[in-house]
């Protein structure tokens, strides 16, 4: 079983209407990500607020999700769960209703203890279970665990273990990743913000699983085929022009920031599910400043 | 709906066996904790696991604890979820089925934007339809977020916010909560750790709910008691001797740790669920040393 | 060679004007300090600039102080610099003009390598040359490093090494250096913060060496005080009002808000060194109503 | 006054012989340094162990490094120190020995007061006032302070400000300034590692300066060149190459450890400054392998 990921996904907003889960939105926005240059779709990670859905929510995410993609497009879902046992669980579950691949994050309400030997294993269990790929997700930002290079040539060893998304940022261990671990499609290590994307694919990663993308997923799959073909000025020069927008978006005003802008760039967007706020009226006004300044809109 | 919350309560560990809640062994404990002077118990906290459990697991959970528990001894719930409405909900099925309060651990995994007001609506909404009286859990070691003093004084105004379990160990901050809230039973500042029980009590705190009362309970009593009493010279012995043993179940060893610990003295402690790895044979050597040098074993 | 270190120290502030350490005015807040209850000073501590003045400035100020000391009062230098040789020589040349005992802040710039073993060569070599018995000065607010109990626990043993001012906050870790460490006089835990001079206390330590102790020297000394005397109510009392001044002069503020505060309760203070910044209008109306509060002024 | 700093240029380890500088084992290393393709050097820079070092013998290291610099390399002086005043007065004196330009740090001891203002003040002060261009040092490694990409944007502005290394590996960052800031020779972004350094060019840095370049300078100077010249893929092999062994003499072992390579290279080394330590010999075995892969030795 070999999976290709190459190119750019959105991790996806999950729109949410009166409460609910709004799956005629969802399957607007698909249409329209569909008509793009994206490799597919990632439902229910951290921008699609996996932790305020519960398990029929994120299923049913799926199965929409599914109806709507395109041939060739990859559907990953983010099955990352605190407990072992839950991720095997959740993923399998998502594997029966269409997932192609996994991304799960690594455990982290004990991340004290959350050292190598217990991710490893951790990580392991769930390959030798799990009936579709995995892939890691390394996101410092929300777990306070960053993946360490030398885990992840461990982990790339296992046949359906085939890549990890890392949004550390940190750029050196993005290329000491893919210094260690096997080559595409064995492995492969994908930029986990745009922050980072044209820096990464400098080191050799096989693309991007990007917010930004949400947003922005023409000039993020320019920013890939750009440098792809050699066209390196161009690359360099949309990548640095994308920088403000892509903090905005994830960093600056985080997941709130992103279903705004979705709203702004003509997607449907948004509130985010409570404890997290919609963006004021100052700071929709400065995101929209933000988005023009980039053309995005 | 007075509730007084005075002396020592601990966070009980989660009896696993065969992968399931171990129900009998909770009986057990619980008829053994039932003979010693603590005022209650915490079930699915962060010493309980409760990231590991489900919500079938966790109302279970309030069952047993409720039917042994006797009169005048209270029985708290660590309802706390990521989402708000998710909270609001199993803090009611807790309260259902007999819990008499609940601690609510701050939402986190969007750390970055949990900033005062979020945490305010978040607490007050659930406040608001909360069926028992709520607990504010401040833990920033497994969160990554601590409760500002400014918040807790602002959000204890609310009737149905009746306290804090300060886990930081700021015991500047735990003052700080003292001063600016109202006195019990208006609300209450509960010692988070062991490790700064009398500290805070030297503070006016009303009591603590500490892991180290899982294998301590006596002793942890005594110096609540001693306290009380004005007998602080042997408060401060009992508390100085208690440190190591107390670090060796939380920092040190963490949940796994814990339940060895548990074990040891000769409760029900078990293995804590994946990822988290049970201790390995050196590390409990080093437990065992540590707990006998604390008079425990 | 013994010296017992007991009662509340303030690391005293540096008064400059125009540009130059303004030695009469350190005489004049000298003068006034002395009519209070204070056990001595710290000079060119955190709070005294250390790293804004030189070599020359350093002990002048140590001559300054010594003229101006009653008897029975200690005169404590801040000599830590980053090498270990440049600590024995500032040490020593401090000792010469009569410093009673040197206050040594672990280095910190390679903080990553300052593990325990660097730092105990660093201090072991520093006590067995230092003319002066050496204190260990814990500030990882500044730092970025936290001295282990364990550490501590070794460098009490060496004679010359006699105390340690934990600036951490971390209350379970200061009862674990009371804990492990000899009894005074062989060795002094004191609290590096007004913050928690109290919880420090019941826990045994032997004082304090306290930011807030420059501008309200009776206040700390009356805590010390009540508690020795076991007037714990009182003594409680006093801590919990103080604790917002404190704040506000420490973290809140910084050293500016320090100075601006020993100018509004009747010393001199001034304004700190570039790059530290004096406080603007709007912070100098904040610190005085909390003052006020406190019955500071 | 335009100076123009594109290339690679190393912080060169400060040679100590008998706890003195050993200025001709300095002059040895100039001498084979001279004959790479490495723009300039940077003295008393964090691996020259500046905090190590008192006034005279930084600018003796000025005058050694001058005597020995062959028309065209550039020689930048580590001249930051935690006062305003200080740092002006040290970049003066290095100029006057023949330093063409300064890099100097943020001040950071008192971090959390080193918000955007007081560093702003701080380094315009200096750049109104240095008799040779500055650049801004960002290591928070060592410092605990990131300096913003808007910071560096305004600061860019002055004249004498003419660059940035930035240390922190955040290379978003590192693009939002070179997106921010005027282009060469206005302003120059440099890699502070090399860690990063492909990246940071694939986005338009200027060079670097990079610890790994004291003892791998002819692989550092060709990434540089390969990149420039387009060839992309050579570039890349190398850099993927050489990262454990950067990560090795920076992160890892720090500066002992690059000390240590520098031996094992044919350089000078030597042991660094107490109290950092010497390599253990465990130690230099793991970093002689890591070395022999990445064909260094």
């Amino acid at each position: 079983m070999e999976l290709r990921i190459e190119g750019i996904m959105p991790p996806i907003a999950t729109p949410f209407s009166d409460g609910r889960v709004a799956h005629d939105r969802l399957r607007e926005n698909l249409e329209r990500w569909n008509k793009t240059g994206l490799a597919g779709y990632v439902v229910f990670g951290s921008n699609g607020e996996a932790v305020h859905m519960d398990q029929e929510e994120k299923l049913a995410m799926v199965d929409t999700a599914k109806q709507n993609l395109p041939q060739g497009k990859l559907l990953i879902a983010g099955t990352g769960c605190q407990s072992t046992e839950a991720t095997v669980r959740l993923t399998n579950l998502a594997a029966e209703r269409g997932a192609d691949a996994a991304l799960i994050f690594t455990p982290h309400y004990y991340k004290a203890k959350m050292d190598n030997a217990a991710l490893k294993k951790h990580y392991l269990t769930i390959a030798d279970r799990a009936h579709i790929p995995i892939l890691i997700y390394s996101v410092p930002q929300f777990t306070g665990i960053s993946v360490a290079p030398e885990l992840v040539a461990s982990l790339a060893e296992h046949p359906n273990i085939i890549g990890i998304k890392d949004s550390s940022g940190n750029i050196a261990q993005v290329g000491e990743m893919i210094a260690a671990a096997p080559p595409p499609p064995s492995f492969h290590v994908l930029a986990g913000s745009a922050g980072h994307l044209l820096p990464a694919l400098a080191l050799g990663a096989s693309g991007g699983i990007l917010a930004l993308a949400n947003i922005a997923p023409k000039e993020c799959c320019k920013i890939f085929d750009d440098f792809r073909r050699g066209r390196h000025a161009e690359a360099r020069e949309l990548q640095l022009k994308l920088l403000a927008a892509n903090k905005a978006v994830t960093a600056g005003f985080g997941v709130a920031g992103l279903k705004a802008a979705l709203d702004m760039v003509g997607y449907y967007g948004g509130d985010p599910r409570p404890p997290l706020l919609p963006l004021g009226e100052d700071q929709r006004n400065e995101l929209r400043k933000i988005l023009k300044k980039a053309n995005l809109i």
